[in-house]
């Protein structure tokens, strides 16, 4: 089974402030999020290559990467196998219609250049990031593989779950470039999220495993015209087929939080899994399942599918 | 004229310690060099869309970006075209084999999956940069341009400049992962690389232009082969048609260095050209002349051509 199509480029956003806030607390207590959190769609550029389809059935596999990291009593790094290996809950927002270098697109037509809308899990590798990121951010700990589930559903299809965006009281209204009457009064998408965990032990045991959240894209703090109009306001050109992530999508309760580095508060909290298997980061053998579905009284229910991957032992020795 | 190939993913290296010195003095006069820097080839993902060919005779124009910018003492960011816009002389590295998903290319093997090398400009907005890039990176600030030259120069025509690859004395060695004899024997290589600037006034003036300063890329403190080896050492494919950015080239001496936020301490000391206009950043009808070539007695001197790039002034209001 191939990708839905051709990715030119890949970018990663970061639309949910509660994750950038659960993340911030991590590193930076006293300041969570960062002062220009409210203003710009916080985005970064991704790696195509790696993305991988999740086939019906299959997911997708991929070796546990390795990668350089440094205890902070160490006095040096050292190349080894991730041990602080983790999903990320996205969506995956394709472009349709291309825009000329030079030629921004408005929020008015910010959705016209939009195909649809797919479940994409970015894993990441906390521990491989934590050591590379500063000063020009996450790259061998982002890059080794992404899987993106095989279905795209189109805005179209999605009109029904469309709902206001709406900026909590007292934080800052968005720019009049990120700002538009259609995307205040029907900017958000209704799409229910869950995470399911598959151990290797809950396969032998006959379970299709647990499910660790639930979330819902429409707490986004940006919008997908946000995102578009954002990445073109510089002249910056899309092409059809092009990727956006919209960042891991945990919901502003902490058992909504959309990766496990969130739910395990850094690794310092073990997850219970309902087996009795415990959890903070993932071991080899554990397959992550995405399920994403809109549903609304006197509507036909729609659903994204899933998107699922394995995460197998390290290859031996580099 | 088309770009050398179809670049698949676009990644920009930080192999310059003299760059990345002296860029971190500016944000940390205490620490400007992060401790990561000499052990992680430091590199991250661009924007291949907006990677445009310097056809020989005209070049590459394009329009001053627009980007959120925020002064220390504004109380909110606002949308403006950028006052910090940028050059950065950088080599483009070309992938000629490619890897599959999970098969890291070792230090052994690196340079056969190198298909050549061209001069590379990946033009940044300082102003916009400092406000978006906390904490995933550059963004806007670099995605709207970046201009490559037409010819790519293979690695074999280069062999008779090649030198060793040696570490200041002190500095750690790199990891086994990025070390080989054959990096150590020849891993540098001897390419004098220039900038030149040419206003709107030189041209009026039948000027050719002002060298602006010189470095050569064997300073260079990460090797092509250490590049491959790291992007792919956590199991990331890499595609023929790749492209890597070097970083920006700049040498040891302050007169070397590769981009004008160096060369002005960031805005700070004005460069007097030769007709006595001067520059921090460039201004609108500026053009970027990065030239490159080998020199060796008893070898054929290489040309690497010319890498030419123009602004021009802002679209109207966004």
């Amino acid at each position: 089974m191939a990708l839905p199509c051709e990715i030119g480029d890949y970018t990663d956003f970061y639309t949910s402030i509660h994750h950038a806030t659960t993340i911030g607390k991590q590193f930076r207590p006293d300041n969570p999020l960062l002062p220009n959190y409210q203003w710009v769609p916080i985005g970064y550029h991704g790696r195509s290559s790696s993305i991988q389809v999740s086939t019906p059935g299959l997911g997708h596999e991929f070796a546990r990467p390795y990668g350089q990291t440094k205890a902070p009593d160490a006095p040096q790094p050292s190349l080894a196998p991730s041990r602080r290996l983790d999903y990320e809950l996205e969506l995956g927002v394709f472009i349709g219609r291309p825009n000329a270098p030079g030629e921004p697109i408005a929020m008015s037509d910010a959705e016209d250049h939009v195909f649809g809308i797919a479940l994409f899990n970015d894993w990441s590798a906390r521990d491989i990031q934590a050591w590379e990121y500063q000063p020009l951010g996450p790259f061998l700990s982002k890059n080794f593989a992404s899987t993106l589930s095989p279905w795209v559903v189109t805005l179209d299809a999605l009109e029904p779950f469309r709902e206001p965006f709406r900026r909590p009281d007292g934080d800052p209204q968005p720019l009049p470039y990120l700002d538009s009457a259609a995307n205040r009064e029907r900017g958000a998408i209704a799409i229910e999220l869950e995470v399911w965990l598959q151990t290797a032990r809950m396969r032998e045991q006959g379970s299709a495993g647990y499910r660790l959240m639930r979330s819902n894209y429409r707490d986004a703090y940006w919008t997908v015209a946000q995102m578009v109009a954002h990445h073109t306001v510089n002249g910056c050109n899309l092409r059809a087929g092009d990727l956006f992530g919209s960042g891991t999508l945990s919901g502003p309760d902490p058992s909504e939080a959309g990766s496990l580095v969130e739910l395990s508060a850094g690794g310092k909290r073990p997850i219970t899994l309902a087996n009795g298997e415990t959890r903070t980061f993932l071991e080899d053998g554990d397959t992550v399942i995405l399920r994403g579905y809109c549903e609304r009284t006197g509507y036909r229910r729609i659903g994204l599918g899933e998107c699922r991957g394995t995460v197998t032992t390290a290859a031996r020795g580099r």
